[in-house]
């Protein structure tokens, strides 16, 4: 993103909505990087997220891909805003086994009503990574919060 | 379906499948309703998969949605297939709020090698329903397994 | 739809928008039923509308598609609005051959800022239909128009 | 894409395969650029593809999407094999007013069975570009035709 951030104070404001979902710390995803206009997800492979083969459960990545978008549409809302998913669009390209899943997000099209991102998901073992999944993501800014 | 299955245990396949993914404990997902064509997920609210509002989580509903509509079409696939997600898109509707989310899936269209099937996403309050999310997902189908 | 139309002139808006449409006139596109919640696009089999193997070409289904959803829509919102498509999915379930496509749209879930909508596409043989796509939408709607 | 084509004669069964399509004629689409994993489709803006304020209708840039993510999938397919469109998702992100529309395509992950592909849509007005859709779109390979 090449304009200065809506929010000033949106690594903080990010960190801490991550940090309030429940859902996140359940699947034990973590948030390390947060940029204007891009961040990352990072989940441990573990036995409580997979399916019937030991990969990781589709739905999961999907939780992944969804966090990962939105958190970085949120990095480019205004201040006191509330950023909803609206709909979003994942397809699966390889199965997500490896020692961990990072998440990818971008914002591709900042509006002032809608925010277009995108997710990708790597499965990542040693240091090889590969996308298992790429998400299309449409946000909906409620300037005034929910 | 008017068809008869091509699985005549597919019943029992499905619910041995569903069971043995340990994503779907995690998030305390039962799958009550296996028909030709069509299943149930359910799931209660409970802390552990909400967002910072104490909603469900929409990656969660997501989770339920894939499940829903991958095993309803499981439920049309031949005996010994393996059925995975290409894809999905889902559109939110409402917030998940409530005691518990049902996923209703149905099969749209059966197919050899794809398969396109429909979740459609409650949040059930006392006997109130609310649609809070559809999705529209598309299953390829493995006749030899994975 | 249950509620009255918030606008209720909607049929002879909706009919005019379509008609100052000239990509509509293109291929050659009608739409002869607008109800509060519905319509339906019509198009003959032409030759103009085809791919290599003179089915109707899958982008030209997708325009019919995007329209019947998008007036589907147009019907639910308020007078004066702007309706725009801000996203859709399609899914091909069979080939478009036949003598007529026919586009059934119906909304899913109005609402004041946004509106999901869907569409199923019939490739019509004599009196048979087939069921040759399937659309999810997203709509927004501009209270003051564009 | 790294690896050899599967098709050595890509570039003219490529072109033979678009040039065999009316409906690219019927909006003036033509495909300038072909390459491994990737290729462009350009449309004039002429008035017989707007809508009712003139910019280029949403369902005829979903058409140059179909067609651009699809043909960059054929460049990577095998000779002799057939490439179906299962599904896309567009999200549009500004009107698509300008000059020329430029629908740019590219493989995001080849398969045997199954390819993603991704196109995104720009509207050219002398020699600025403004993105005005994304499209992430699944192709199914028939490696002996239809």
């Amino acid at each position: 993103m090449s304009k200065p951030p809506l929010n000033p104070n949106f690594k903080a404001d990010v960190a801490e909505s991550f940090k309030a979902q429940q859902a996140m710390a359940l699947i034990r995803a973590t948030l390390p990087v947060i940029e204007h206009g891009r961040v990352e997800v990072h989940m441990p492979w573990w036995e409580g997220v997979t399916q019937q083969n030991h990969f990781v459960h589709g739905g999961v990545v999907g939780m992944v891909a969804d966090s990962t978008a939105g958190y970085a549409a949120m990095t480019v809302a205004p201040a006191g805003a509330a950023v909803l998913s609206v709909e979003y669009k994942i397809n699966f390209t390889a199965p997500a086994v490896g020692q961990k899943i990072i998440g990818r997000g971008q914002v591709i099209k900042p509006g002032r009503r809608l925010i277009v991102s995108r997710a990708d998901i790597f499965a990542v073992d040693d240091s090889n990574e590969k996308l298992c999944a790429t998400m299309q993501q449409t946000i909906m800014v409620l300037p005034e919060g929910v």
